[in-house]
């Protein structure tokens, strides 16, 4: 077969606040590919189909010139890998941002996914896959949650905290969320959440003052929203510390923060997390349980798509900016 | 036998920052008291010895016009409770600032001890007391030191950071020690700290990017030290939040935090603790171990001691501003 376009996002330069479009990376349609042809050097030739954008920063580990890297999810068109077979859907947290792509440093990051009937693939790089396990794994191991206790899950409507308000249903608890719109409001009610406020015009510190105090905070922004929660938080506690939405828009500057002292006075614990060290311990119980509960409903998510991975630096910074309206997935190919 | 004088110090006001030797708390001597005839219902009678003078804030529960309480260890002259005798040494977190008392309302914290030998009493409200057991039972539950280790402590020439200084070498940590003087530098290096610096002189931020990253921090400061151990924390550091002394100068302030983000991106976890829940897990341990290694000098303490209860606040207000040079004790009474 004749060879066919191979287009690549190409990491191009470091940012030094938010990702610019056109120059932070270039989309380049130069390049082509034989995929009948292609030498595999015992690897596997996949095609992408979604990617996954998440709030993230550029690791040191890219390659100026190369693809960018992260996640996402594709099939597998050829195969010299054992385990791997022509059809299988792979997902990878470093798979490169190309059409096509024969994974050689990062082979042994790949991991078949067997796609629960009733959902898109898709949903492999969000609430069944990485934003998923953001929120299951943590929630398991840090939340201690008792029925009856108050959660206050920031960025509620993101796919991470659109979880996490549906866990905490699930288990009892009283849920106040801050979302960054009314429209979101809406969709994080319909989760469930008890209290849901649009934090850009109401404040959240006479919020959780009301309807407070604290047993769990899941942060999704830190900086004075972690500062109101410090300062309505019960004794004993949890804050997971999961994101920083709020001090990407305010690179090199202090977040002022007036209620650390509650740290000591009401035995406040932090956690920081990358759910990848809680694999071992909870990586079996969310795939048994998840996609079933995607899949029946019982937890709902919400994806917003942009067409074309030509976008995904608009994407992104709409991410980061919080202007995503649901877990945004860059759609590369549908199959 | 006639009345004694009975001199209590009064609680007169909330302070609003620092407390006002003279306005906070007032110095009466105009009670008396007959120890031989005073009614006990079925209580105890006690002489106060000396009392802890620690940062702290004044509960809530205080009453204005009633004596001041805290920590404090005291001789039994009369007893009409089973287990307490006359002789008996109790110390209680709800001692009276009065030089006789009859507890009633916290009878029930009232515990005896028993003075190893070659220790003072005094040492029980401090190395061997309340200080030490808020460096000893958080040490061992949040520390997870592992030998080779780096741990930063703050205060580091206080009653617990001194003691925390001397538990991580004893583990064969490095340790890195900020004091607020070059006298307290002679002192904790005395104890073996690896890198000892006065905070006033010397930049933390330029000290932990040289000796660091740090795996641990003891932090009795919060504010711009804790940013900028945040700022140099190895991944999956341990942060061990035991007071917030830079915050006390700062009432009503807001401190500028420029490295929050790498709770989240280094996994690090934050513990506000209060020793006393710890009690269970830790006191038998600590009873057993720390006492001996204090009275054979394995474990070194400094007390900094001022006569006369009268001074408390003044006392409390060094304290507060870092003066103090070891465990601050009012002496109220030798024997």
């Amino acid at each position: 077969m004749a060879p066919v376009r191979n287009a690549k996002l190409i990491f191009n330069q470091f940012p030094s606040g938010l990702p610019e479009p056109g120059k932070t990376a270039i989309y380049d349609t130069s390049s082509t590919i034989d995929l009948d042809a292609v030498d595999l050097n015992g690897s596997v030739l996949i095609k992408l189909l979604y990617i996954s954008v998440d709030p993230r920063i550029f690791p040191s580990s890219f390659v100026i010139g190369q693809p960018c890297r992260g996640f996402g999810i594709g099939k597998i068109l050829r195969s010299e890998k054992e385990g791997f077979e022509k059809g299988d859907y792979v997902v990878s947290s470093e798979m490169d941002y190309s059409e096509y792509s024969i994974p050689k440093e990062y082979l042994q990051l790949l991991e078949k996914v067997i796609i629960e009937p009733g959902l898109s693939p898709s949903v492999y790089v969000g609430a069944a896959g990485m934003p998923g396990k953001t929120a299951y794994y943590p929630w398991k191991e840090y939340s201690k949650a008792q029925k009856g206790e108050t959660v206050f899950v920031s960025t509620a409507a993101g796919p991470v905290g659109s979880f996490v308000v549906q866990l905490a249903k699930l288990e009892g608890l009283k849920v106040i969320a801050s979302v960054g719109s009314d429209e979101k409001v809406e969709f994080v009610k319909s989760l469930g959440a008890d209290v849901v406020f649009n934090y850009k015009t109401t404040d959240v510190q006479e919020v959780l003052a009301k309807e407070g105090p604290i047993n769990i905070y899941w942060d999704n922004v830190s900086g004075s929203t972690l500062d109101a929660a410090l300062g309505n938080a019960a004794h004993h506690a949890r804050f997971i510390c999961c994101g920083f939405a709020a001090l990407w828009t305010n690179a090199g500057g202090a977040a002022p923060m007036k209620n650390l002292a509650n740290i000591v006075t009401r035995r406040i614990t932090l956690t920081g997390f990358i759910s990848t060290d809680l694999t071992d311990k909870w990586g079996k119980e969310f795939k048994d349980v998840v996609p079933k509960k995607l899949a029946s409903g019982e937890i709902k998510y919400k994806e917003d798509r942009t067409v074309g991975m030509e976008h995904t630096m608009e994407a992104l910074v709409q991410v980061l900016m919080g202007k995503n309206n649901g877990k945004k997935i860059i759609v590369v190919s549908e199959d």
